[in-house]
Formats: C-alpha cells, sequence, structure tokens
C-alpha cells in the first residue's frame, strides 16, 4: 500500500509555481479574495490562501464585508473587481450568509476570472472538454493526486461515490474526458444506488465525496483499489484540544489494507485545493497576458 | 417485449404542445432557422422543423445563408436575431462549413434563446441542475421516451454507451440528477472501456449512443434490460431505392427478445428531437413573456 501524500504533492506544485512565477518579469499575478463576516474557518482558509499565494509570488487582496451585506452591494464589489484589469482571479470565500444566493454570486465574476471555477460557463466547458475554462479546485486537485501518483485511469473503472455540483459530477466528468488522467469508465454512485457494495467493489479508482465518515469499509472495495477520499467529516475525540477530529468518507484502517494507494485524511486531497487555487490563478494570469499582448 | 413508439410520443407532445401554444392569446412564439448552404439533408431537417411548428402555432423564420459566408457575417446574423425581442428561440442547423467553428457559433446565440441546448451556458445548468436553462433534444427526448413508456430509473443502473457532448454526456447528467426520471447509478462507457459485455450486462438501461451498426448484441445485455438506441447508421441495401436502410447501434432482432422495453430505429428518438425543439421554443417563449411582465 502506497499512501498518497497530499502535503508533499501540494509542495511540489506550489514549488513550481513558485518558480513560473520567478520568471516573470513585470507584472505579477493577482488574486482577489472576498471575505462576508467573521466565520472562524471562514478567516483560517483565507489567511492561509494567502499565505500560499505570497510564498509564490502572487499578490492577494482582501475585499471584508459586514456579514449583512446585501446581493446588490456584494455584487457591486465583485463588480469592481470584474473590472479592476489588475485583478486575474477572484474567489468568494463560501459559505455565504444565508440570504445571499450562491450559485447568483459566483455567476457574477466574470468566467476568465473564476478562479475557483464554479461559474456555469467553466462548468459548461468542461463537460465540452474546453481546456480554456477553469475547473474547481478539489476535482483539479483530485486529477493531480491520481496523475502524480501514477495511477493509469484508461480504460480503467473509476467509481465516484457522491454527485455534487462541486466535487462528484466534475470529478466524473474529469475521469471520462479524452485526456490522462482520463479515458476512464466512470460510474457515479449516490445515496439512492442499489447494491452499492455490488458497484463500489468493481471500482479501480474509487474517489470518494459521500460527506458520510468511515463509510466506505473493506468489504466494499477489491483488493488493489486506489481510493481518492475527499471527505472530511468531523468526529468526537475527548483525547483532542479541539474536542474533534478529523476523517474520511473511507475506514482507513480496514480499506488500506486492501488498496494499492489511498489518501489519507487529512493531508490527501485537503492540502491540494489552495495548490489548485494558485495554479488557476497563474492561468488566469498568463491567459490576461495573453489577451493583451 | 414492449416497442416504445418514438413516433407516438412526439405525436403526444406535438399534440400537447399544440393545445397550449393555442391558448395564447396574443403573442406567438418565434422560432429562427439558419440554414447555411444547401446540403440536401440539412434542407429536409429544416423543413421538417418549420412543418412541426406550423402545425403547433409557432411562426418560424428562415434566414439562409451561403456556403461561403464568414463567421463574422454568420455571427452578424445570429446577433441580429439575438436582439429581436420577437425571437424567441434561435436554431443554426448543422452541419456547419468547415470554415466555421460550431462551438464559437452556438455560443454566439443567447442561452435564452439557445433552444438546441448547445451554448456552454445550458450544458453547465445542466450540470449544475439548473432547470432554468434548456437541454439539448436528444437527451431530452431520450428523458421523455423514458418518462412515458413507465421506465423506472430511481436506484437502477443506466449504463451510457459514447461520451459525446452532444448525447452522451447530458444523457448520463440527466439520469443522475435529483428528479424523475432520474436519481439513477450512471456508468458511462465508451471506446477505450475494458471489458464493456461486463459493464453493459449489468445496465436496468442502456443508452446506445457509440455510432455503430449492430454494436450492442444479445449477449451484451441481461434479460428484461430497456434500451433506448440513438444510434442512426446507414447501411446499404440493394433492397432500398436509396441504395441503404437506417439501423442502430443495438441488433434489434436479437437484444429485442431480451428487452422489456427497446426503441426502434428509425421511429424511436428520431422523432422525439423536433418535438423537444419545439418544447424548448414554447418554454423560451413563456420565459421572455415573464420578463416582460
Amino acid at each position: 500500500m502506497q499512501l498518497i501524500d497530499g502535503n508533499a504533492i501540494a509542495a511540489s506544485i506550489i514549488e513550481e509555481l513558485t518558480t513560473e512565477v520567478g520568471t516573470l518579469s513585470g507584472k505579477k499575478p493577482v488574486v482577489a479574495f472576498i471575505r462576508v463576516g467573521e466565520d472562524p474557518a471562514s478567516v483560517s482558509y483565507v489567511r492561509k490562501k494567502e499565505k500560499t499565494a505570497e510564498r509564490i509570488g502572487i499578490e492577494s487582496r482582501l475585499t471584508l464585508l459586514p456579514e449583512s451585506i446585501t446581493s446588490e452591494e456584494l455584487f457591486a464589489q465583485i463588480d469592481i473587481l470584474n473590472a479592476d484589469p489588475d485583478v486575474n482571479g477572484i474567489l468568494i470565500q463560501a459559505p455565504l450568509p444565508k440570504h445571499i444566493n450562491e450559485t447568483a454570486t459566483f455567476n457574477r465574476v466574470l468566467p476568465g476570472k473564476d478562479v475557483d471555477g464554479f461559474n456555469t460557463v467553466n462548468i459548461g466547458k468542461l463537460c465540452q472538454e474546453d481546456s480554456s475554462g477553469f475547473v474547481a479546485c478539489t476535482p483539479a486537485g483530485i486529477v493531480q493526486l491520481i496523475k502524480r501518483s501514477g495511477i493509469e485511469t484508461e480504460g480503467k473503472h473509476v467509481v465516484v461515490l457522491g454527485r455534487s455540483q462541486i466535487v462528484g459530477k466534475p470529478a466524473a466528468l474529469l475521469m471520462m474526458q479524452k485526456a490522462c488522467p482520463g479515458n476512464a469508465t466512470v460510474t457515479v454512485c449516490h445515496s439512492r444506488t442499489a447494491d452499492l457494495p455490488n458497484i463500489t467493489r468493481q471500482a479501480d479508482v474509487l474517489i470518494a465525496a459521500i460527506g458520510r465518515a468511515n463509510f466506505v469499509t473493506a468489504d466494499m472495495v477489491k483488493d488493489g483499489v486506489n481510493i481518492i477520499d475527499v471527505g472530511i467529516n468531523r468526529v468526537e475525540d475527548a483525547n483532542k484540544k479541539s474536542g474533534y477530529r478529523l476523517i474520511g468518507d473511507v475506514e482507513f484502517a480496514t480499506v488500506s489494507a486492501k488498496a494499492t494507494h489511498i489518501t489519507p485524511v487529512p493531508g490527501g486531497v485537503g492540502p491540494m485545493t489552495v495548490a489548485m487555487l494558485m495554479h488557476n490563478t497563474l492561468r488566469a494570469f498568463k491567459a490576461s497576458q495573453a489577451n493583451q499582448g
């Protein structure tokens, strides 16, 4: 069994991006973050993104808005960033307050600055295999984990557990596209799937994104399976200062014994998302430079 | 075995649309067709669409353009129709001349007038399960055939053979969405799939869209399968005046003996596309009226 070290792979990507940004003369890429309210998790995520951007040499700008902001005011802020030619990428930290429509907000960002890949146009481009679009950071990170671990997908059976817009469906579309990784036979399962173990046992690669702790057990996979565990579930743990620990959708102890490759939680898919956000930002920057050239 | 009569189902839909259009007071829906060149198949398809529109009470307008037209000139024509508040739907008959980029052309049509469902925004909306978008006519027709034949998909295994942008992928996305029909476990197979019969034999519903005559044989399906055959393949036939006949991707004679439901070719999926185009046009009309109200 080989552990897929998401921290190490993310660090390699950040290193590559740092090298590439270092070669840029003149303008540097700029990513703008919008954070609404003071949710501690959001504060921490945005800080982590700022630090990674700084490490790479990407300039970041932070717009802080109050929880009470209206959609119109939020959209006006997005429009300012859309119109600013120096801003290459825009990330609106989720979750947003309940009175604000997240889909409409993500769609307000220009597709060419939507480094989060949540805009309808970018999702459509993924479906159309138009590589000019941005792929959402979690599924893009999954592709990199698979690629950089040398896991073959061509002609293989990839089973995706979960059909969310943000992970399951884009991961499925990426795995079926004419690319490497890709060219896989892809099955999407979910809560309504009948006889799920019969499906998951066929998986050469199992991408678990169902959001249930320890859902995938050893009897549900075949020997030699490759596991990408996207789940991040909190379970109570009196031994931890925080009172909880994070575990995946896959029962690691038993499933890892049958797996060829497996991601840990934490330290698997998680660290990849920030790296892919920076990757998308650099791509947005290069596209904007090419358009001006 | 029950034959799924696409002609009869399409006729019911056209009947329903005729009734609904008949109740409209004032403005009627308008669909605009653009045909480039004189390809005989395109001439015939557009004529069929005009006739069906007329039957329903939808006004159609035809723009004929020469094969030699440039992209810029074609786009200018699309822009005129986009800007015309009386035009609810725009259909650009494919195939276009080789010097014109089809994707760029389809994307020139405003998403709200894209009754063909080929615009990137509408494909993205399908992936996001945003029902305000237009679904391409062939996959939308497949959904109606399944629905109106009483074929259950919830929790069932739907296997889609083919991963095209126009049929395979949207059909897969429709079958996995939280809807009825939908809520299926969905597998997408294609030319690279290893041990394809092992996958297709699991299908409760098999949607064949691979474009190879008689590709699916009886040994590749299980007893009780439901078959939607999207293939329209020409094979030579000296007994026909035209010199050819049309057959599907499924070997009808042998597979139908094992099937619960099966579409014939021709007379299955084919007739549905025009009906769904009209359905989309009426929806576009109603949306435009609601926006003005």
